[in-house]
């Protein structure tokens, strides 16, 4: 089914205002879940929004818990989330970012004692909207294997570049592992193979198997060794900047997964001058892209975001795709 | 054959004052030459000394250049590398993002129109030896397809962070292809597959025989469609920010691989305070690893850089390891 991003926004509002969210809090949030579906990313706008509402109940998220700043040094600040709605304190953390960066060129925030981001690409469009580069990143629970190991050491700490363009941002949301545990649900539902290995079997071999990874847990990071390596140092910067967990300490359940640790830079690269020119540059890049020979025929190369604003103009006019079992839920909380 | 450390690193240095580099320049451009290869790294070592010369006799790299500030706001300068040595202006790069952090909590050079840095590892260990996180990227000719693409249309961009550590900082350094040409090389004289996939054969499939990837150029990007991306955004913001090149104005060929774009970050979280427990956590996250369960006897799981400094020691206590030809053609220089 299909319903009006407005009147999904509006919904979730509510419900929010239910839970005890002041007036301009319930519609920043419910804004951020209705464009997350809005940009087809289902798996982390209103599909996730009753694991939220559920994390609320539970006491994982404060509703009216803001971030506080706890120290500050030229260009860099590092902030306690209290434990906030995680969308929400990681929207304040960037827009601070954004406003270091117009004062010193760079600016950075650290934050600890933080909840799940939902979808990381959010603060990335944030950024390149004000006209800025943004890197963002977040530790996760414990929820992949490192190289080399069995057990779930790492996080799959999602890394975003944003980086802001006239004719179209380029926005680059990357998880460390492979395929996450919903992307495997959904191959596993539609009774296919994973299009390349996205983890080990039970006698530890690569797999295309959906099933066969979610039975051993043990998920591929992005380019075997080096996602890892990836992983462990962008929860090292985000924890030890912030003072807060490493992925080690987060607890290992979705219900419970609190006290993340996570970091904003935004760089205004328009302090150094020269703005037309940076403007041909990213131009050159994109053009490069969609110039280059094609692997498979009426399949462009695309960069980074570009099919996210087709769908984005999509929803917006047609409404948000919802199943109607996650809408019902909605409406009837 | 090996070689102490010292006697390489002067031999070096003799070759390059006669090639016109003065007294420190070339002290310093030798040793890091020379560690490199002490590092274990031994394909942007000594081994590529040779073809860094010719890179300087062809005019490719200008001896005398210096970097140049070319602006500067706050904690972000712009600068131009003039085709130096591109070891010797990442090295000042570095050295000045870490001053940067230090006055403003995080520092940023953006410089265009530098050479190859050799070792990308090299500027993280340097940021790390400070005491200071670091992060730096560069572009390359373009080199690897765009996930999609036929062609070499992005370059394999490598990426470098470094977090310190008083027992050992952990240094990651990764390339976007999955392997370096100069890998797929070394497999293939031992007449061995790959480990994982590499890159796609003749018929466009993923394969593990280097020779077939050797043969149709398409190196696999790190993660697929995942390294492709972050290889481009990895490129806008070092061309964007430095006013240099971006991957697709670089020649492709690697003796005039030339008039590079990089970007160097140094984050100081000491200026906010509490640098024990910053300590504590980076311990905290190495023992996690070193606790897990290794997937293979005897291979314990590994935090990024820690078998360096086994080889490191190694190295610098035995000589530095290398084949009888490439020292024959440095001492006949």
């Amino acid at each position: 089914m299909r319903i009006p991003f407005e009147e999904v926004q509006s919904r979730l509002a509510d419900v929010l205002r239910g839970q005890g969210f002041g007036e301009a809090r319930a519609e920043l949030c419910a804004r951020l879940f209705a464009e997350t579906t809005c940009d087809g990313v289902y798996s982390h706008g209103v599909n996730r929004f009753a694991r939220f509402v559920a994390m609320v109940r539970n006491g994982s998220v404060d509703p009216v818990a803001e971030p506080r700043v706890v120290a500050r040094f030229g260009a860099m600040e590092r902030w306690d989330g209290q434990r906030g709605p995680g969308n929400l304190n990681a929207w304040a953390a960037m827009a601070r970012a954004v406003a270091l960066s117009g004062e010193h060129g760079i600016g950075c925030v650290a934050m600890a004692h933080t909840n799940h981001w939902m979808r990381g690409g959010t603060y990335g469009w944030q950024a390149a909207e004000a006209d800025v580069i943004g890197m963002c990143w977040t530790n996760t629970m414990p929820n992949v294997p490192p190289w080399g190991g069995v057990d779930a050491a790492i996080g799959n700490n999602p890394l975003v570049i944003a980086v802001p363009r006239a004719k179209g941002h380029v926005v680059l949301d990357m998880a460390m592992s492979q395929f996450s545990y919903g992307a495997l649900e959904s191959y596993r539902k539609r009774g296919e193979l994973l299009p390349v290995d996205g983890g080990f079997d039970g006698e530890g071999n690569l797999t295309r198997d959906p099933a066969a990874i979610e039975r051993s847990q043990r998920l591929l990071p992005v380019g075997y060794w080096k996602g890892s390596g990836l992983a462990v140092v962008l929860d090292m910067m985000a924890a030890m900047t912030s003072l807060g967990n490493a992925t080690c300490a987060i607890a290992n359940d979705p219900l419970r997964e609190t006290g993340l640790s996570q970091m904003f830079v935004a760089i205004d690269p328009r302090v150094l001058g020269d703005e037309a020119r940076m403007e041909q540059i990213a131009d050159e890049v994109v053009d490069s892209l969609h110039r280059s020979r094609a692997a498979e025929e009426g399949k462009p190369v695309r960069y980074p975001g570009e099919n996210m604003v087709r769908l984005r103009e999509e929803n917006r006019r047609l409404g948000l795709p919802l199943e109607e079992t996650v809408w019902e839920g909605i409406l009837n909380m």
